[in-house]
């Protein structure tokens, strides 16, 4: 029999509590072993969690408890599970957890201290979707060319509304919050932040990269409008929040951001809170998983199969690599990415307009792909949507401050990368 | 240094052998040691095999080789591979597989004979697509309800021509055939003994389900037409050969037929000769894995994933289950299966027709759900298409073969199976 202690026993700690109860018969079949949850800890004892485990509020009685096997960490926040990690892999125990702050912050420094004890994290990214296991275990083989995923299911959801219905962001944000997908402060999830902490745990399996989310570009969904998508639809896009690693001949590219994607693609089909990751391989080609990225039983899921595989002592190195690789992949500076852009500004309804635009974009070696004019009833200024070629970060950046400066354009410039 | 040899080196083999020295460098970080192919078998040396090792026509030559620490079995067949994986096991050497067949037919005495010896089998299935490791791994907290997919690239390139371009049955045949995506003889891939080979391979990981392609209901697309494309197109379908494995009361149902699927479903989006598998659990919900399902460099790469596992020494039980489940899984009788038909028929353009159709059908308790007659110009006769309610496959044959009878109705009755 193996036992088990959970740090936190919120949604997911009860959810995993729960499952290995009413799925012990499957799980013992397949583990080869009973799993049990010994206790659990949680801040305020006197709510009830829905379960039916021994409950008190210090973690110690977890981790100095000589009984338990496996330490499960749901507690959310950074450092105090940092801590308390760091001592149950001291015990010797095997440590789940589904914190993917965590493991943006720390996961080198856990790897290094975990050495050969199990340390898995299958339900830090994408919850229910086996995405870890299949980079780690599936796509060995490869060296991977690119991740794109769609990684948190509140944006994705809220993206999918204002695309089907048309309504604007405002109004699915506040319909988002009703039903729980977002939180009061939404920052975490539209601002991007939530998919760059997985992000970077898939970057760190697919190319070992150890940088945190301060290092590498997150831009988030606040300034998407109906003029975006109304464009996006007559080009053949989807809006996504992608997270995307990608492997150029200078280094890798990390960054998370509003992106304009084929509609033809897998990912622009994958509607609502939905979550999926698609990865190329330089030999299998394109690979993508599907699922849901939340919720407390498809997390538990996730969780239950990392301590199934713990108790098969199937866990593989923690990050992937069981050795450095001869001339590592390097995180490619932020204005060195290259990709197509869109740009929405409201400018001038006069003609030599849009000579000035493009002659300053020129002076920065960005040309035009598409371009579409769309004029208000009645008014002096037009909204002026256009594509670009490929050009660096660097350039577009420099170029869209160039272009706010000129008198004929008015107000914020909006720009989206395209990944084509 | 882990030395393999490889039986078979055809497309796969040669991507085998090309991507273990292509890629040695990332595949060696990632295992943590350098995989080297010592010796290749084949029947004809011949040919040229386009790699870079030591080739002989004798399989001995590999099994009886000391050195050799795992044997990569590609020869296709089913007895002569099963005698040479058996020896390869006694001398204690770890197998790795993709042939679906030797599986479809000897998977549990393999199971048996292999004991802790590694058997992987990665490849056999769906490709690229490390579906076996998500359902062996990473689903084990769920009970499986249900497994959909498209397993065969053949049939659905063949039926997303016919979809998207309205092309006919034996034209897209034909063109398959030209592009290398058919055979000469189609029989294995249209008729879906392929997609039940690799069927039954999941059923086992989800059900232990000992079964053999004999004991399922296969039916190919042999018998598709445009009239059920448009008719599908309609009515918010695709149509997809589906392999099916689904957890009902009664047991377990495995079929492969063409199936209609809404055109909301991600299954249903998937076109080309590209593979997914969508696998609903009691806890995670739906997730999906698509890929390409065939292909040297694809398939290879899912068999250097299964040798870079026992490097690892990371394989879990071979079918999934460390022990028999209590009260375990039965295959359901095919004419239990209990699920809507689509019905095509030609019948007489008169009155009373379809009372007399709908009147035989209610002797057999099947109910119309939608209907839609198509006249010919000029004509007598009318194409009769319907959809039913849920009925079990022992009464909507009993109905079919009572319809035909029916003086009104002429030639055959074409069904296929709606899945909702």
């Amino acid at each position: 029999m193996t036992k088990i202690g959970i740090l936190g026993v919120g949604t997911v700690g009860a959810s995993v509590a729960n499952i290995l109860s009413a799925n012990a018969d499957i799980i013992e079949a397949r583990a080869g072993k009973k799993i049990v949850v010994k206790s659990g800890v949680v801040r305020n004892l006197n709510r009830d969690r829905g379960v039916n485990i021994k409950l008190s509020n210090n973690p110690m009685d977890i981790i100095d408890d000589p009984e338990i096997d496996i330490v499960v960490e749901l507690m959310g926040g950074i450092e105090e599970p940092y801590k308390l990690v760091k001592k149950a892999l001291k015990k010797g125990k095997a440590v789940v957890t589904a914190n993917k702050a965590l493991l943006a912050y720390h996961r080198y420094e856990l790897q290094e201290l975990a050495g050969k004890i199990p340390l898995m994290y299958e339900a830090s990214t994408a919850g229910g979707i086996p995405i870890i296991g299949a980079l780690k275990n599936g796509l060995t083989a490869n060296h991977i060319e690119s991740i794109q995923g769609i990684m948190n299911g509140t944006t994705n959801y809220m993206l999918s509304k204002m695309i089907k219905e048309g309504a604007n962001y405002d109004e699915v944000l506040k319909e988002a919050q009703k039903l729980g997908y977002a939180e009061a402060d939404p920052t975490f999830d539209v601002g991007g932040f939530d998919a760059s902490h997985k992000l970077l745990i898939l970057a760190s399996l697919a190319y070992g990269i150890d940088a945190q989310p301060e290092d590498i570009l997150i831009e988030g969904i606040e300034n998407i409008n109906q003029t975006d998508v109304a464009f996006a639809k007559d080009f053949g896009y989807e809006i996504k929040l992608l997270g995307i690693a990608k492997k150029v001949e200078e280094g890798v590219e990390l960054r998370v951001h509003p992106t304009m994607i084929s509609s033809d693609s897998m990912l622009a089909k994958v509607d609502g809170v939905m979550n999926a990751v698609s990865v190329v391989g330089d030999k299998v080609g394109e690979t993508m998983y599907y699922g849901a990225g939340a919720g407390g039983d498809a997390t538990a899921s996730a969780v239950i199969a990392d301590i199934v595989d713990i108790v098969r002592g199937n866990t593989g190195p923690m990050l992937g690599y069981k050795r450095g690789l001869e001339g590592g992949f390097e995180l490619l500076p932020e204005e060195d990415i290259v990709t197509n852009y869109y740009l929405r500004m409201e400018v001038d309804d006069k003609s030599g307009v849009l000579a000035q635009i493009t002659d300053k974009l020129g002076k920065f070696d960005i040309s035009i792909e598409t371009m579409l004019q769309k004029n208000h009833k009645n008014e002096s200024r037009v909204k002026l949507l256009f594509t670009t070629h490929k050009c660096t970060e660097a350039m577009i950046q420099e170029a869209m401050l160039n272009l706010k400066r000129l008198d004929c354009v008015y107000g914020e410039i909006a720009m989206i990368r395209i990944e084509k």
